[in-house]
């Protein structure tokens, strides 16, 4: 009998609070800088578009924030979320090595973005925020931000990559029915839009563009603020309950994971599982290896740049030290929306730099094959986003059997693709191109970056 | 600060036995017929098309069931499944009443069909088959049995409801992802649907005509084998996994419900949650209100007729003492595919009957406005089959604030919706027609049934 193991935590057993990375790297992060004066930029640079609080937790030092009341109380909805042995996935794969998953679908959202959503919306309304704009990718970060807005009574506006608005029109319309307007990105409400469409009437969008529409508008009222879904310190943090969960499930499990594997986008999916292993090596010289895994068509952890750039297209933020690609590049318009990045959060940045972290890249149509295998033997159909970390997750495990050894795999799948489920038509239908970009044309973006 | 209560169950505390309410039923059901003699069948008329052990249990006059090993293995994958007071709902109603809701869509399937799908799998792979037919109407059924049946290394056929086909390709490539083959039906795959075709080419399809394609096939074969996702008696005793947990957790909430609520379209979702219930009553004395929720737009309980009829279109299956509405007849195309029937499972049908069930209709507007408003309070977006079910719930709590009480009420929200999202579209663009049939227009049908 095929069976999977699901290990569980008790809600008293759930972490109370989130761990910054920042105060374990040998290396601090770079400062983020004033793009006119080249100076560090102090937190009120911040204050027209995030409420305090949050600017706190983002350049915080102290190794561990209390998750407030009321966000565990949200949080209680739907965690501990759990973690599976995937043992029929093992069986059909013959392999040797054992393969974890930390599912974070279960929830209202359908993805780990609830975590940070919960969070954000919670401490904008604390600081009597009434409105909040955003931009959303594939739509998991819109849909989880939009009930938490409606949660806390904050009105919600979300800029939707083009292509993904009218690819993906069911999360759109989950938006819907969670009160939030849904408008696709670049649009005609905004300068940096407008500038857009100017010289590309028919761009599809990016979450680069995105982000300046949803700064743009935030920073005209002082009752409007922004939240962002990946790449900042804050969300990073937010999204360490899933390491931290996953850290305590493995010792109930009596095992720990040779590789910790999540996709990349920004950042936050990855370093939500992955930190607290970081950690682990860090302070108590373990050896897990922490692995991302980029689209071969936005390689910028794999073959970008570390230099200064800016967070969005329009270059309305300050200026981040990260791995880019250029915040003009638009990328492959590939189903897995949440991925379609130019650049990397900061501390993964710094944190890849310094050898804590092992990029990889991988094309679409491999990855769409390695979720409906997992689909076929776990039985969740994964996001496209989390279709890369399996099959990264399924190169360990083939890769440990040719050399003889067992190895302990985990990987995040953070979300379910009963969403995405247009993608999976064109996989089956044959209709997935594959992109790669090669060192030459990333070199070239990157020498045209202007800051 | 609005917080919704979770009541979970440990793997430990799940019940190791279904229930069968045949044992407690003050007035057994009549037997099914041989259309022919009119004479009462023995289960060897079965044997065609359904297994030994599950013909057992259609039959089985014994209290409670054991589960096998290998069931309960794959139910601890996703069960026991999490109850809810939907404290957020109940503050946003402004209702003096509880309502709780046990949630079923947080399977690989998204809806409660998985409870059953995994027995019958099972049970097929025991006695030695090797291929499966099915029907299914929205495709949650389709969806669990696509899974559970690759799991046991069977293959499966489904005839899709032909108008579900179109409307929700979503769950079609969900089964193909699982490796299942699905037809829209009336299909020419059979001499059942190429009758169908000849009369109405433009047939939408019903779940009677997918049954009668998919057990044609069925009895072709021994060692093909059909299975139906609703109605029979055996279908309902594995879903009676839902309610036996609920008494369990309404136990751990110190609460018992005044009223229990469950949508109807063949009888499996409302039998799960209420049949523990019901037992209460029966046994205990309990007073719990037990009701059914349907359609306007196909009301067999509440408009139709009991009498024998046929569980498909072209009567291939025994007859069977039901509610119906004629086993012809096609309902209006409402979103909610998993509700058109034409009949009624036999145990409901008597409990109905005998009074142990009180039976409702609503419109579909009304169903999804409901369940926009439950999405927005407590974050899951519903399948369009459970908007029945919260529509009748929030109706009890107002009723009972206006007789100024305050009830505990309980309902099955057997699935979520986020593959039924166009019917979200349709109902957010205000082009979602109602269907109500009158007494004479169901009068109209049942008179014109032949058997």
């Amino acid at each position: 009998m095929k069976k999977s193991t699901k290990i569980l935590l008790s809600e008293k057993e759930m972490p109370r609070q989130w761990y910054n990375i920042f105060a374990d790297m040998p290396n601090k992060p770079l400062p983020p800088l004033n793009p006119v004066t080249r100076e560090p930029i102090g937190p009120e640079a911040l204050a027209a578009v995030f409420p305090m609080e949050l600017i706190r937790q983002e350049v915080a030092t102290e190794r561990y924030i209390d998750i407030p009341e009321e966000v565990l109380n949200l949080y209680k909805i739907y965690r501990p979320s759990p973690m599976y042995r995937a043992i029929n996935l093992e069986k059909a794969l013959g392999t040797k090595s054992k393969i974890y998953y930390k599912y974070e679908g279960g929830n209202y959202s359908g993805s780990h973005k609830a975590n940070t959503a919960i969070a954000q919306a919670y401490y904008n309304k604390q600081e009597g925020i009434k409105r909040m704009t955003t931009e959303t990718g594939a739509g998991q970060w819109g849909s989880a931000m939009s009930f938490a807005c409606h949660h806390f009574g904050l009105e919600l506006l979300v800029f939707m990559v083009k292509v993904s608005y009218h690819q993906k029109p069911g999360r759109r319309i989950l938006m819907n029915s969670y009160g939030a307007k849904v408008v696709p990105s670049p649009s005609t409400m905004t300068a940096s839009g407008r500038k857009v469409l100017e010289s590309d009437p028919e761009s599809p969008g990016s979450l680069g563009i995105a982000i300046s529409e949803a700064m743009e508008i935030a920073a005209q009222d002082p009752y409007t603020k922004y939240s962002l879904g990946s790449v900042l310190n804050h969300v990073s943090l937010h999204q360490t309950i899933i390491g931290q969960e996953a850290l305590l499930q493995m010792e109930k499990a009596g095992d720990y994971p040779d590789v910790v594997i999540g996709c990349f986008g920004g950042g936050s999916n990855f370093s939500g599982i992955s930190f607290p292993f970081i950690r682990e090596n860090i302070v108590n010289g373990r050896k897990t290896r922490c692995v991302t895994v980029e689209p071969s068509s936005c390689p910028k952890l794999t073959k970008g740049k570390f230099m200064y750039d800016f967070g969005d297209s329009a270059g309305l933020t300050p200026l981040l030290p990260m791995y880019t690609l250029g915040h003009n590049f638009v990328p492959e318009k590939i189903h897995a929306g949440g991925l379609r990045y130019h650049g990397a959060g900061v501390l993964v940045s710094q944190l890849l730099k310094d050898g804590f972290v092992d990029a990889k890249a991988k094309m679409q149509r491999e990855c769409f094959e390695a979720g409906v295998f997992f689909a076929k033997n776990e039985g969740i159909l994964p996001a496209p986003e989390s279709n890369y970390a399996i099959a990264a997750a399924l190169d360990e495990a083939r890769k440990a059997d040719i050399e003889g050894v067992s190895r302990t795999i985990l990987f995040n799948l953070s979300g379910h693709g009963h969403m995405d489920i247009s993608a999976y038509e064109k996989y089956f239908d044959n209709n997935l191109p594959d992109h790669e970009m090669t060192q030459e044309e990333v070199d070239k973006c990157v020498a045209a970056i202007e800051i």
